[in-house]
């Protein structure tokens, strides 16, 4: 007997039929023995349906009121899933954010997992319930509704498997797993049977958008078992989808690239003929952090006379807020000469975990954009990924490129081999 | 400076316009000076959307989970609220029933409220924001959501006017007052200015639905003084919809009758060939009391041979239950002839404070009746109404004619000195 927490996307949950599907995958395993915890999301389209309404209401909600109300989308799906499974002769039991407590820190809409207690949940299993969970929201200490913000559900589902030492947290989504690349960009894209923690944490970070990164991050710290499965299988499906390892087994053949991540969610600001001296980045993004926006690629240019530009990217939904920031802040605080940005950027990266033993990749890497005449307005690299910035038009030639360049399409040697 | 508790119903609340028109209203109160405490429900027809689907998935829904549905309504109305009034510069803060917290038992989907903690209610309001507490819902002492029935954002609004000795308890619906009956049924119905408590209590208990009844009660038994007005006026409106006064005014002219109220959601059940015993009518009530079935009339009629016919009414939608706890339980146990039941029944009630002083209402009532050929199947009287039961397809005749007969559309001397 196993314990393992599933959580299921707003299209797996997106009408009273698909509802009921749930519930008969919940009771398969149920039948199976395991012990279950479920996290539902919202039904699809009811959280922006809900926000729609607020913005109509206040183009600047505030965030408190806007968690008070789009965190009903999750506690409606957590009633009508008890309801369904108790309609095939389940015992069931549903839990609100502030009921389980999943307790929060106050970040409005962004808010961070602070402890889970698990101790009526735990009960309720031992006497047999299916246990429900309403992702992606909590309550703060002093008893306001939280959210997590988009895709938060998955970091519900994950937090919840560690608290509960679950064997395996299952991500019920739209997709059957975590493939190289979109498939709807590159038909050849290949689903991965594994992925590491490190792979995937930069391939949702990058735009897969197949797994909240919050929740990957919490996978990978509580070593929870991560699984991304599709709702849309029979459901007595035997297809596993893709397991996210978290410690790489050195007796498999590793691809040297996973696959290709991208995002065109960002923009790109640079503070021009800064000051070359120490504090100057907290000076620059201190004032961006305290106005909780979140900064992704950065870079600062060696220096030439003193001064030097300094570059980084920011979620294009924040990149008005962060440009006034600059100006109006930062810039005559440090004496930049200049702020610039631009929205028409995307990023692509190539994600591996075989890139650290692999000399040569980002020169091939960049030696097939300027093939194809893609100028590189900025690079980025880490242990396993390294990423440019381009011209938004030239996203998915790149990704394409890329992807046929290294061959993405065919499983690595070890694959094959299997029956 | 006043303290007002306003609640504000469904149709108030049923559309972002409809919103926007509440805010610039509270805006108006806030503006001359008072605190303000709102209580809207849900947006008209969102309760019945979730227990729509909540049926659609399970035809015979387990309480506690409908109820952490239902809740759902409300809560998207007080975020959405506080947004509308912080979109025309008001500082307001929103609270779930949880959040209140307002204790109540655990009679999931009918709960009574047991106790609110006004405290932070209070810092918020000395703290110059607009209070807004949803409507309908609490949370028991199991943490729990519980929802207090149809119309229980009415019982909110006075709970927490009791709770807060708030001057005035503000009802906003889409009637602008008490009418001497429902104006759909005689077009010459007249509204009252003031109608005492007793009446009320009457009134809204027998089908006039202006006011569900648990909340007229808990504003008798705190001497909350209740008012009841049209959310349709003009945001600037002084009309001052109808008081309901909870001691009586010897100065004021009395009306003899105050309105009349009928009511066709009752089913009317007679257990025949009862033993004339002492505790039967426990023996025929307890099991009934113990299901959480309401009972409206009781009538034991004078024993004949040791036998007697015991007959009650119920809602007409716990008719089938009471039936069948009657059938298995009840009649075995107290070796009845039988169990009879009509569901094609209403109940029709004369109301008035004069009653007690004036003899002979009810035979000029029956006289009335008989006059028009209706039969009369149950009587039933109180110190301030004297009820019917007659057949369904009578009522409207019968509302009319005691309409006419008692000269309703007619206001008391008094009033008619006002200017």
């Amino acid at each position: 007997m196993s314990l393992i927490v599933q959580k299921y996307g707003g299209t797996s949950m997106g009408s009273p039929e698909r509802i009921r599907e749930v519930a008969r995958r919940v009771a398969r395993f149920a039948k199976e023995g395991h012990q279950l915890v479920i996290v539902p999301s919202a039904m699809a389209g009811e959280t922006n349906r809900l926000l729609g309404l607020a913005r109509e209401l206040n183009p600047d909600p505030d965030p408190r009121e806007l968690d008070v109300i789009a965190s009903t989308g999750e506690q409606v799906s957590i009633g009508l899933l008890a309801l369904a499974l108790q309609a095939i002769g389940l015992k069931a039991k549903s839990y609100t954010g502030w009921q389980v407590p999943i307790v929060t820190d106050t970040a409005h809409s962004k808010a961070r997992i602070l402890g889970i207690e698990e101790r009526k949940i735990r009960q309720d299993l031992e006497a047999g319930h299916v246990v429900i969970v309403a992702g992606f929201q909590g309550i703060d200490d002093e008893n306001n509704i939280t959210t997590l913000g988009r895709g938060g559900s998955d970091t519900t589902g994950v937090a919840l498997a560690a608290a509960l030492k679950a064997d395996e947290c299952q991500i019920y989504t739209d997709v059957d797993g975590v493939y190289t690349t979109d498939p709807r960009i590159v038909p050849e894209a290949r689903r991965l049977d594994t992925v590491t923690f490190e792979e995937m944490l930069e391939l949702a970070s990058l735009g897969s958008k197949v797994l909240q990164i919050r929740a990957v991050e919490f996978a990978g710290k509580y070593k929870v078992k991560l699984r991304v499965l599709s709702s849309f299988t029979d459901v007595g499906s035997t297809d596993m989808g893709t397991l996210i390892t978290f410690e790489e087994d050195e007796n498999m053949e590793q691809a040297i690239i996973s696959g290709i991540a991208f995002n065109r969610d960002e923009a790109k600001i640079t503070v021009l003929g800064v000051p070359d001296r120490p504090g100057i980045a907290f000076a620059i993004l201190g004032p961006i952090a305290e106005a909780n926006i979140d900064v992704d690629i950065i870079l600062q240019n060696a220096s030439s006379e003193g001064l030097t530009d300094f570059s980084f990217t920011v979620h294009r939904n924040e990149f008005k807020r962060a440009m006034q920031i600059l100006e109006t802040k930062v810039k005559p605080a440090i004496e930049a000469k200049g702020v610039v940005g631009d929205e028409r950027i995307a990023k692509v990266s190539l994600v591996g975990i075989g890139m650290r033993t692999h000399a040569g990749i980002a020169s091939k890497m960049f030696g097939a954009l300027a093939n194809e005449g893609i100028n590189i307005q900025m690079i980025s690299t880490s242990e396993i990924k390294t990423s440019v910035v381009v011209d938004e038009k030239y996203m998915e030639l790149a990704v394409r490129v890329l992807h046929r360049v290294f061959e993405l399409d065919k499983a690595p040697a070890q694959e094959k081999m299997k029956p």
